[in-house]
């Protein structure tokens, strides 16, 4: 409640809102580096957790712990949920025990799950030993549920209610309530085995008189989400529904959690992100902190994957080496041939994996999107084709080598539609992510491809 | 409220959970093909709108339309609203203007808005003639925000309350309300120039007692955004600061309406949509229910700048042309080094395309960034070098071809480092779109760099 029309006026008046400010992250270094502790609380005052956890990840190590040493006391439990996985187990390891357990105390039991999930055992055992028995048993509930899956996701505060409940009957519950979750925006109905019916948005329920029934200003959408699911699935259904909140239920279809929209939003945009990587070869847990070993590391696997494909496509060449030396502009050429079929694949490729990632691309579609890369990828080919044999023609003035490299550019083309469909398709079929692998097969077809039409049949139509 | 408990069961039976199951879809067509129309509305009253919108985008142009006009009269507002931009205007044009004008009244003014921004003028106005005076005026003036703003994306509906007010006046305000808005999970508290000063969510206020004051249950983390503030930058907060709904003001930071969580949150989807198309090339407005021509039209333009890059790198090779004619494996391995560097660059400016989205790369750290870039791309380079060296060798018999591939492997790897992180903050500093144009620039520099550091090291060692 500080000072909420001072950030205002500052926020409109910024160009770029939401960046951390250049000459504040000085100011706060300044602060760390004459260890002046009451300037720095200052300074840090305003932040907003998630804006300090993005803080830490721009400084460096030695800066980092000077920095969390010094705020000490101040360190709040927000602060490390908000940090990226990969920085939480230096950070918990500067802090001190009992800031720590503060910091640990105040938050909500997925905020807990989500911070020790991929923590080392001592770290996890320091934290898990600084919660109240209760709030223990509770993350340890969620940490038996599978990785990645809804039951790690959910909060276990939940509203319900009776389904024969009215709305009067709701708001008394409410109001003796001894202690109601931090975030709510539903009230969830269940039947006598506390299996979850319909979901009341308390503002239907504030605009309703207190002798109408629950259940009459239930929802129409309502879905429950099986605590075994996958969370990217349960991201998938808050975007698809527009839904705020969800109840999460046991084999039994009781009621075990609810999972709330600001989750969801966040596992939404770190799926997209884990494809954006992986589409690149960059593996999905990398990150801007990591240092120039475990950068390197993460890099080595998707360049010497590529560079068993390169070598693939050399060994084609490799095969045609007597071709060359008699016409060097073949060698001149022929990496156009493979770069076009590349980029038209890595095209068609990225298109069927966003399509795959939202459910676009079916069982019911599937047929007419190939028809369509093919036919896209004809058309495109014989354009360029008309483009490439005019550039042969005109710089190496041979109307022969002009139409074998219009002939191969069309080739690659149509097979580069063609797998960049067919293999991410097939990989999701047999259960591989296809953003992780379609990528290498993808190249490595119409590196081959192209290199093979264009010098297999400079070698029929030249030689 | 029809069948929830059957949808739970069958939703946790399938493995596939929220995929349009390809027996529904058939079932449906065969009502549209039979003319069977109350089979049909049988069929899809258990479908969600967003399902029906998905099954309009994957079935073909001739199904739709029949489908579409066999279910008359139930077509409803929702389905257009969730239908891709690029489909709504073929729709509208399907339906019946009565039929029209029922399913757009339906809907909240946000909604309206979304849905008419890309029509047509006819479009446009056949919808906004179907609307109520008030509605109108209310779709007018957001409409009058620029393209892609806050101003576009806000809900007019906002249940806003005086600063000094306590709890109970706020329930008895809105137990009279005549209508309330169909989604709001907060007050905003306003002073006496209607400027929003905090919110209180609803749950909070339900918890306390009548004689509270608001500001007191105030949220403590309270973001107002500007009506012109992209809504990238607004879907940025959402998801940073966890909010939930945020007052929109205008340039007199006066309240004019409110952009709630699931808004933002397709927002966010688009945008990592945008970044994942644009990033391999592809037109961000590319759908999969693009016709042929379409799709060949929008996939061109990049492919023929590839052409560009690939004469380019071909233009470097045809000055080494009398080196490849002695030396033939020359030509069999140049795209391995090019290769590599294509690759490495990918690498580096997808991770640094991203986190410039997510505001993590930043003045505090570029520099850093771009040394330790740098470093990977050495560290690899010599990791790849040895392998390569060792591959030259046992392939060619020639420690100096070893040598040369060796050096200028290193050297690629170097560059790629460095183009992929400084083209794309470069652009970013040049207000270009990093991921829409760095792909192009970076491979150029990595093929050219590629093939002149290896042809021109062969020339110096070999010739």
């Amino acid at each position: 409640m500080a000072n909420e029309s001072d950030t205002v006026v500052a926020e409109a008046e910024r160009d770029d809102a939401y960046v951390l400010d250049r000459k504040a992250v000085s100011q706060i270094l300044y602060a760390v580096d004459v260890e002046d502790r009451d300037q720095l609380v200052t300074l840090m005052e305003p932040l907003h957790a998630a804006d300090i956890a993005d803080l830490l990840e721009q400084v460096n190590a030695f800066d980092r712990m000077r920095l969390i040493r010094l705020y000490g006391q101040e360190f709040d439990g927000d602060i490390l949920s908000e940090l990226d996985e990969t920085l939480r187990e230096e950070v918990i390891g500067i802090l001190r025990p009992e800031v720590l357990a503060e910091a640990v105390r105040e938050l909500d039991s997925d905020d807990v799950v989500d911070l020790i999930e991929d923590l080392g055992d001592t770290e996890r055992d320091a934290i898990l030993g600084a919660l109240e028995a209760g709030d223990r048993a509770a993350v340890q509930q969620s940490l038996s549920y599978p990785e990645f899956s809804a039951g790690r996701l959910m909060q276990r505060e939940v509203v319900m209610a009776p389904e024969h409940w009215n709305v009067g009957d709701a708001i008394d519950y409410m109001r003796n309530a001894d202690h109601l979750p931090e975030q709510f925006y539903h009230i969830v109905l269940v039947d006598p085995k506390l299996r979850p019916v319909a979901n009341v948005t308390l503002g239907r329920l504030m605009a309703s008189r207190r002798d109408v029934l629950l259940r009459s200003i239930a929802e129409e959408t309502f879905h429950t989400i099986p605590a075994t699911r996958d969370e990217g699935e349960v991201a998938y259904a808050f975007n698809q529904y527009h839904l705020i909140s969800a109840p999460v239920v046991d084999e039994n279809e009781r009621l075990v959690g609810m999972i709330t929209i600001d989750d969801a939003m966040a596992v939404l945009d770190e799926e997209n992100e884990e494809d954006i990587l992986r589409l690149a070869g960059v593996d999905e847990e990398s990150r801007l902190s990591d240092t120039v070993v475990d950068t390197t590391k993460r890099r080595f696997p998707w360049l010497a994957v590529n560079l068993v494909t390169a070598v693939m496509a050399s060994l084609v060449i490799a095969q045609f080496e007597a071709a060359i030396a008699q016409v060097v502009a073949l060698a001149v050429l022929m990496p156009i041939v493979a770069s076009m079929g590349g980029n038209a694949g890595t095209q068609s490729l990225t298109v069927a994996v966003r399509a795959l990632a939202t459910k676009d691309l079916t069982g019911a579609n599937v047929w007419r999107v190939v028809r369509r890369e093919v036919a896209v990828g004809l058309v495109n080919g014989i354009a360029f084709a008309i483009i490439m044999s005019i550039v042969g023609i005109v710089w190496f003035g041979s109307l022969a080598l002009g139409g074998v490299i219009a002939a191969a550019m069309i080739i690659n083309l149509v097979v580069a539609g063609l797998a960049g469909i067919v293999i991410p398709v097939a990989l999701e079929k047999l259960g591989v992510d296809p953003a992780l692998a379609s990528g290498a097969f993808v190249t490595t077809v119409t590196d081959v491809v192209g290199f093979f039409a264009f010098l297999g049949l400079a070698v029929i139509v030249l030689l």
